[in-house]
């Protein structure tokens, strides 16, 4: 069994927790969090400890699945933590991804861990759509739609604006520009030409609704530019209809003669797939690993047989 | 420049061919041929070679990739020539699949060489949609969906029919089926309960065509079993018609709890989308082998990014 600690215990890491739970060959060890006694009751029957003591198990947790935040937490914490364990996180500001390799590298080569970073539906699976695409038709077009979802970083952002109590953002590909890329348009797509905003927003009493609409509407990079709809609910009514963390999307890669792949995802909840994801990676970790394979790795380092419980003999039957 | 070779040049030799002269990275050493001065009509400015004098150019090729027939050829062709060279192959007879790895790796593990077999589309690009959608929705069902598109096998199969001029098979997906995949049923559908089975044939002057359609509804392993609808059109119908060759298919994993993913492939010429995955595994072998990773692999071995001919850097700033 590979013994497997999850650091940071919000919705990411309650997908995690489950995924290694459910896994045959994966040990649940610990969770480590910021509030044990909160966590602790909420997961009887497992190790729940304060992250403060981390460092002191670093013999009795063969991978750590880091369950932080891109924004706060990881690019300081993987690096630091890549130092004392092998370590698996989602890290998914694409923007930064090329700095955190390269700091996640450094801190894992010097200490002797395996790091896989990055890991999750986009970055991850999304990734590698894009890159078997690329590889296998090299002539072509990729293009990316995310949604229908829950977008939480414009959920958050949507919060942040003044007289908003609660609010949820869906992200939702546009027909029209999904039937352009499956027919090989060659250009790339802007986000903004690809994809609708809808927002349902909670106001605060006595806020101006029209003003809370205009604001979000000129938001620069999350809503400007975008076909975005705004929709007001009663905190009520929002808790009710729309707690749920639905995500997806699709990767098109049209080859140019009229060849091309479409692959689709379509997840119920975000950070359970998420949590799955990286339960696989750190069975990877954890065999690459033993074979001295130290340093920073994404998913496109990594063979593919290392993410399966099973053999390789039986996956060469059964699925090549 | 990687110094690639080509031996066989039917339809995929031909795919192998184009993707080579494509590619950047690549090199198109010599095409090696039964029938070589038919061949050195067909593709001037190439260096074109009988069968016969491979072995005098074991250092002057870095990859060879092997265009032969699964049937026929590969079984012999690719444990012999992976004593000399590094090789690729796109043997797709499922079952004999591990048998072939195995003989396969003791060949090249033995003399130093790396080879990569049963690179294609199915087994291929549809294997790697199976293993990360297994890997990564732990629970579930995988789903596999052949065409809309031409089956050589099963064309060459209606050919053998007494009677038989010429044929072509197109393998039609059941929308049912595709939409009970989809629903999330457990039990893996049948090929016959997923597939129907579409023959245009040409029947010989004075043929009984009643007994031809007899014959092919009737026959073991290819029609018997499935819906099978058989028409007949004169031989230049057919050729004027039913010239090319596309393909395609769609892989669905289906997560148990709503989730999942879908990966459909359109190909107007399925051998010429094998022929590009065999040139971007003869990348990745090359690069497999300058690191002295020998022996035999399947895609379910390789790096991702070992198939590309960006950098690294690139791949995880730009797909990842």
């Amino acid at each position: 069994m590979i013994r497997v600690g999850i650091a940071g215990y919000g919705n990411l890491g309650r997908g995690a927790a489950a995924a290694v739970r459910d896994a045959s060959d994966l040990e649940l060890e610990a969770i480590f969090t910021r509030r044990p006694s909160a966590v602790a009751a909420e997961v009887p029957g497992v190790s729940v400890k304060n992250m403060d003591v981390l460092p002191e198990w670093e013999h009795r947790i063969d991978v750590l699945i880091l369950c932080g935040g891109s924004a706060a937490d990881l690019p300081a914490m993987t690096p630091a933590l890549a130092r004392r364990f092998h370590v698996v996180d989602s890290f998914d500001t694409h923007a930064c991804i090329p700095a955190h390799v390269a700091a996640v590298e450094e801190a894992a080569a010097q200490s002797g861990h395996t790091a896989l970073i990055s890991a999750g539906w986009d970055p991850g699976l999304f990734s590698l759509w894009r890159l078997y695409g690329e590889a296998f038709f090299p002539e072509g077009a990729t293009h990316t739609f995310w949604g229908p979802g829950v977008s939480q970083g414009h959920s958050d952002a949507l919060r942040r604006v003044n007289g908003v109590a609660d609010a949820r953002q869906y992200t939702l590909p546009i027909p029209e520009a999904v039937e352009r890329a499956r027919g090989g348009v060659a250009a790339p797509l802007r986000p903004e030409e690809s994809h609708t905003r809808l927002c349902y927003v909670a106001a605060e009493e006595g806020a101006d609704r029209r003003e809370i609409e205009e604001r979000i509407r000129t938001m620069p990079h999350y809503f400007a530019g975008y076909d975005t709809k705004v929709i007001f609910l009663s905190p009520e009514e929002l808790a009710g209809a729309h707690s749920a963390l639905p995500h997806g999307g699709t990767v098109i890669r049209s080859g140019g003669d009229g060849a091309g792949m479409e692959c689709r995802l379509k997840l119920p909840s975000n950070p359970r797939f998420t949590g799955r994801v990286l339960a696989a990676c750190a069975r990877a970790v954890y065999r690459m690993a033993e074979k001295g394979r130290f340093g920073g790795y994404t998913l496109f380092d990594v063979p593919p047989v290392l993410f399966s419980p099973a053999e390789r003999a039986e996956l060469i039957s059964r699925l090549l």
